[in-house]
């Protein structure tokens, strides 16, 4: 069997996920497998870095997969002529038998994208989430500040059934705004991060720069463990994964 | 009567392009005299400062009606309200009567963005044009350098039976290219713009850096005064009417 690992970027709006599901039409596991398989004529399954929700987008989405041939080299060309455009193969390289998308990767960074047109900008509706209303970034930068480090972050997991550890670390969260359309990017590295963590962690943020809460309530939620203490989950078209890194 | 300026961006994706044209649906100026009539319960008729054809987007497209009731401040917000997502209005401004967005445009300011990415970028597909091909930058801006100044567009026209004058002025054409996003932004500005006399320009440019024509070959079209002697029109969804200037 020969082992291949593959960079994919998705404009995610139309799909139902990253996640083949039952019979979920329309996921982006789904899609790629059916058209690998099909250009191999053998059945091959994928393995993503981690899922994304119906709507969040993919910079660099990693995945692997083995299968019985050894692919010509521009495999990746060739694939993207198969996939819809909005599915992109970036790079498609062989790698050892023992990568593992997912039990690998050792960093994963993610931005999260707010347009502060008070109009909403028209070229943004699918690729950001529109708040209108002034937001102190200020404030917001501060509240991020609490999250940076090692925590137990159940209080900001959508997952009420997690049996397995909520602990994670957070490496960096940077703050970018581009006056030129109005977009604040919000970028996340950290070791891994729970399901629907990142869009949580947003939506705090956000009620922050909007004086809902303050600061001090990230704390309090850290340490209450309880979903109820941290705020709104934030929409998913302005999510991309931006990034997957592997120690190499 | 009160007369008002408006300003307004759109993604042109959806439309029919600007111009309302007998039972065409879906145009820009239809759908925004529509909307404009209905709430103000008068007919409406509003003034482009020029057409965009279908799927050329607008970022500062400017336009002016006359109504017989005095609008509230916040117009351009209600406005937002009763309009589809991807046309928004940026602001709406009372005016001299005497105000006309496509008599009084002084200077106009067009940009065409080409995606140069190898493999097609999936949050661009509807705004930049997919030149997966290297092209030759320095060969591109030295071809533009010939358009500047007055100069007959004809060749550099889709309209054969225009009757008018073809001569305008370019002031500028300049190049920008975002390393992050493999994406290149040409900017045209001039007294005014022939009927797909920016997109030709552009085709003609995209063909001197794929090495398809020389850089001279543009003043040769340019005396020729041949519409076949220029290159190719490039597609629509690259290009963004930019801006439009008034003395004030």
């Amino acid at each position: 069997m020969y082992s291949y690992k593959c960079i994919t970027t998705y404009n995610g709006t139309k799909y139902n996920g990253w996640q083949k599901q039952g019979n979920t039409p329309n996921t982006l596991q789904g899609k790629l497998e059916d058209t690998i398989s099909r250009m191999l004529n053998e059945n091959v399954e994928i393995t993503g870095s981690g899922r994304t929700d119906a709507g969040v987008h993919a910079l660099n989405q990693v995945f692997n997969f083995k299968c019985s041939k050894q692919l010509e080299d521009n495999f990746a060309d060739e694939l993207n002529g198969y996939l819809p455009k909005d599915i992109r193969i970036i790079s498609c390289e062989s790698c050892s038998d023992r990568f593992h998308a997912r039990l690998n990767a050792t960093e994963k960074v993610y931005q999260y994208r707010i347009d502060t047109s008070a109009y909403g900008n028209p070229f943004m509706r699918d690729t950001a989430h529109h708040v209108p209303e002034t937001l102190d970034i200020e404030a917001m930068k501060k509240g991020a500040s609490y999250f940076i480090g090692t925590h137990d972050f159940k209080s900001f997991c959508s997952n009420k059934k997690m049996k397995k550890s909520s602990v994670r670390t957070v490496y960096d969260i940077s703050f970018d705004y581009s006056e030129a359309n109005s977009l604040l990017s919000i970028t996340f590295r950290g070791n891994g991060f729970l399901y629907n963590m990142v869009r949580i962690m947003v939506g705090t943020l956000i009620e922050i720069g909007l004086h809902k809460r303050d600061t001090e309530s990230i704390t309090a939620a850290l340490e209450g463990k309880d979903r109820a203490l941290a705020g709104h989950t934030a929409p998913p078209n302005g999510l991309f994964l931006a990034d997957v890194l592997y120690k190499e």
